[in-house]
């Protein structure tokens, strides 16, 4: 299978790179960035060499479309421009970016700050979580690929919610997240020297997550849920922890059976045993989610603790798992990937 | 005034060290330490050279009387087996430890796993929060220095409690903390190959800050509360975030300004601008609390956020504090450090 | 091939565990450990859940003597006691601490402060830099993998030692590892509160590794060298980066084409372009070495900076690379992992 | 004392800020910066809440010159257009900047890349390294404060070039430093997510403080020097490591009472016990230098260890000591503040 990345020059792009190198049946033939057109992929990234042969491109629609996958790792309001074309032309798209994870066009714009230019997509698109739409991700032309906060949150509160037991009003989700989770950019706020050995809260008032996670959790509940979502930076490069806090309607069930059931077959999400947490570095570099749930001190109140790498089943992996299942191949190929520990 | 530290070989040993060296009215005296007895201190803490002319000497009662205040610097289980002879003795006590913290001995020993031997100066024992008890404390012969996450979440906590504007039943503390909360111990799990670049909940189902919290709590709302209280180990050294979410009962009040309001006379807690979060560098080395309060989305729900060093308002610096108000000395002397940042 | 790992607790243990996980002709069937003899290895290092079926087992000689290579992953003064048995009952060895590594017994009682049990298998035993002895290794019963320093250092001097271009009694290396180096093992002075945001050198009267580099390095040069070495601990969690200093006999080679010329054949020692220089995270998690060579303000002095990843290449990675020779394995099999970078 | 800061929004500036605050004598009157002209200092710098009430202004001859003291906390440039406007009304100027530091215009402008705009004050301005040039210092209009790596450098190599013991044309200097040193500004190389979880060496074939360092060793030798400079990048935010290594004439001098007693009287440079090395948490936020001295495997080869906090005696520390002895103040008014350490 022959493979086209759009914009590769973030960590998104890279970290395809990266899963896509020990893939055994898709190749990168076609990497695109405006800015750095020309430059060896490997001069910029140098963990790469010797794996791949290849430099940055100007973007073509032509070259593109003859690509059985083309993954956007752009930043948002970009792939809404390109990826119309790239559908007339006959191209199957999975997109990273934020532009096709929200059904409704003026929300998108509400929270993105732009009017959407291809709003006739939205309802076509699929987002991109298997665990919730794998039958109509294999169909798909358009994949949205979920955002890396929302996968963690979606994934820890959908047996709660699907089985209707718990507060639907008074979700919380305390997450917090390295800092390549704000992209490959030229930011005082990003610096070592300022996130380093530092720890805050931000977008409290308002992340654009939320209304993304709002609107898949409120699907699965099969009503409005409302969300209390405040993110934190954490002083490291990769990896999201999410906290996720829910008044209980009734405490009798067995919540851990319920998480290992749920997710018995998926390959990607392992549900710890009991007393065990997660922790961000045990699914560093890895396509994984890990999860617990507890119940502290018997109360009313469930705690569902979840692990990504924000760039790998948070981001790239995900897409990769996408595309296996857009192109019938193994679910697994290419991400087979260890978490690195220590 | 003279000044005696018992088990000066932790972290918060150093920290009494590195505050008093700039306080114009105290001196250290006496430093106890049974495994380093005989070794100079700024052998052992180097930043202290040329400060302190002092090694570290066996516990003795008669030598720690003759002091105007005696510290605690030690495990829990160690003061409430000499604070009695002291005490009677003539010494006025600062327990950095969690021995006199809870005055049920029942609950205590529940939590902490041994019988109490002082349980007769557990109703005499000051919780040493000096805003909420500072006259209190003034005249104390024994004062209980707050645990770090304690301090973090009453103070973000009292107001809306005392004028009972949220769900006192389903309070939620996100809190994360740097790994100096666990001491100057050799673990495996707080190596810097195991802790560093990663994040993880911990003690979720019952840690022992739990009961110390919901007991304040409960005096200031003059009812019982319920915490679901969520701590986090911070890939750092020092700095404590709480993340304080309630439901409220009416949106209509005015939080910012009671908010600032309420601290408007503390030299140690400071208000943030509305839109203005906390960050834990902001406050490291300095004896200071940052709080935001807001309402994401104007919703029923409001966030509050608290920073401290862990290390300072979070234990030395909050025993220096309390130290002051016993002693009658201006209340800043020797926490005028100003926090470290970048 | 069946693969026996002996004490696999430790960090170069679960990083074999990492990378055979992914070997596509080889199988960890048998791993030992005193300590946690019956815990699974899924339970210490849930990196590895869904990989590992395997618990660690009590060490016996039958059972290690079965699998085709038996790695030893324990501390010195371990494999030195066992190895003679293991060869007698017809065991192929790859022992990854330093018993094997100093060919003079005297001089590594002197550096290891105990008497060798097994010198007789001193000359045997093949130092296990493929580099520089992969014929040696393909039939070797006794492989002593180099130390992670040493691994660096010598990849660093080997061109300007073997051609003779530099004073061979005046090298300087300063070398910077992370913690990991140091083991999964409790100590104070590694806790993330000590190590953490801070940076100085250790050792610098004499290193263990002194005397093993300076033996490959004078068998290279065919003269007796002189290494002054001063090494660093870095305040992270993986990664070496050594910076060696010479001062060059006649600076009219082209220092660059020697280099690159050196090493064209070898898999994991990338030459990086005129230029650049190489960081730690480039190689991290990958079995790699990137070098450059500069002659800065083209005086009489060289520096070449060597990067590997101090658990990989430095250790676990090169004991499989010595592997797969001994096996007559493809070289590169379970060692594809790409750098994680960022 | 009244105390003008030119350009006072990166971090010497905001360290100067945090120095001064304590300073008995003195008072910061006047802080400009044209980006940020109007803001009040602590909405940039929230440590700094209740202890300025200060706006950020814009640069004003006249205003300036009214001050006891100008201090420039300006990159590089910047300085050597107004600073002479200001000494012609009256000022004295301590410059943190380089535009001063090097006697030889045509040399600066070599490593500067501009012709240098007040050539005739090179002469005239003092190089501000107190432990070589107090007197001076004391007196002059005009001082120009070191680099933070030459200071490591300078006060680590000065007894042995002073006393001749070494080899002056083979000097070497592997120093590391946190990334504040690289200043507040947004670049892709200095985010965490770039600069974390990694170490390089950069700058190895010409580092600006390469002449800087040369021109005062060369002074102190009484002789040329020749340095092979490497500086390299900790992932932290404060301290300079500089590990020295010369050749030694002679052995048998004792090295460790050569450098006691050196620095006998300096208030600021503590020479440690033999056998301990520094690091550099020991010193960080406080305007201390700490050296060690020994030589490995008694060769013929020195080794001597500098710790220092860039941003304290590398820089606004070293400003403030220059200023109490310009203005006959306490030497160490405002320099009193302990090594953070944990």
């Amino acid at each position: 299978m022959e493979i086209g990345i759009v914009g590769g020059t973030g960590y998104t792009g890279v970290e395809l790179l990266r899963l896509l190198a020990t893939h055994e049946d898709a190749e990168v033939v076609l990497i695109t960035s405006r800015a750095e057109c020309g430059r060896r992929v490997d001069d910029l990234f140098p963990n790469l060499r010797g794996l791949y042969d290849l430099a940055f491109s100007e973007p073509d629609v032509v070259s593109l479309a003859a690509c059985d996958i083309v993954f956007f790792a752009t930043p948002h309001n970009v792939a809404m421009n390109l990826v119309p074309q790239l559908l007339d032309a006959g191209a199957r798209v999975v997109d990273l970016s934020a532009d096709y994870r929200i059904r409704d066009a003026q929300l998108w714009s509400q929270w993105y700050g732009e009017t959407h230019s291809s709003p006739e997509l939205l309802s076509e698109a699929v987002y991109g979580l298997p665990e919730l739409n794998r039958e109509k991700i294999a169909t798909a032309r358009l994949v949205a690929c979920p955002g890396c906060y929302p996968t963690s949150v979606q994934l820890g509160f959908m047996p709660l919610l699907a089985r209707g037991l718990v507060d639907a009003q008074h979700l919380v989700a305390s997450s917090a997240s390295g800092v390549t989770g704000a992209g490959r950019q030229a930011k005082i706020d990003n610096l070592l020297s300022e996130a380093s050995d530092s720890f805050k809260a931000y977008g409290v008032n308002g992340h654009r997550h939320l209304p993304e996670i709002e609107q898949v959790l409120s699907d699965v509940a099969t009503q409005p849920v409302r969300l209390t979502f405040v993110p934190h930076l954490l002083p490291l490069v990769r990896g999201i922890h999410s906290t996720l806090i829910a008044q209980l309607h009734d405490g009798a069930e067995d919540l851990q059976a319920l998480y290992e059931q749920w997710y018995t077959a998926e390959p990607f999400v392992d549900v710890l045993p009991a007393g065990v947490f997660p922790q961000t570095r045990t699914v560093k570099g890895a396509n994984r989610c890990q999860i617990s749930v507890t119940t502290p001190q018997e109360r009313d109140t469930v705690v569902v603790m979840v692990t990504i790498d924000n760039l790998v089943k948070g981001a790239s992996g995900q897409a990769v798992q996408n595309m296996n299942i857009m192109l019938g191949l193994n679910e697994q190929a290419g991400l087979r990937q260890v978490g690195l520990l220590p």
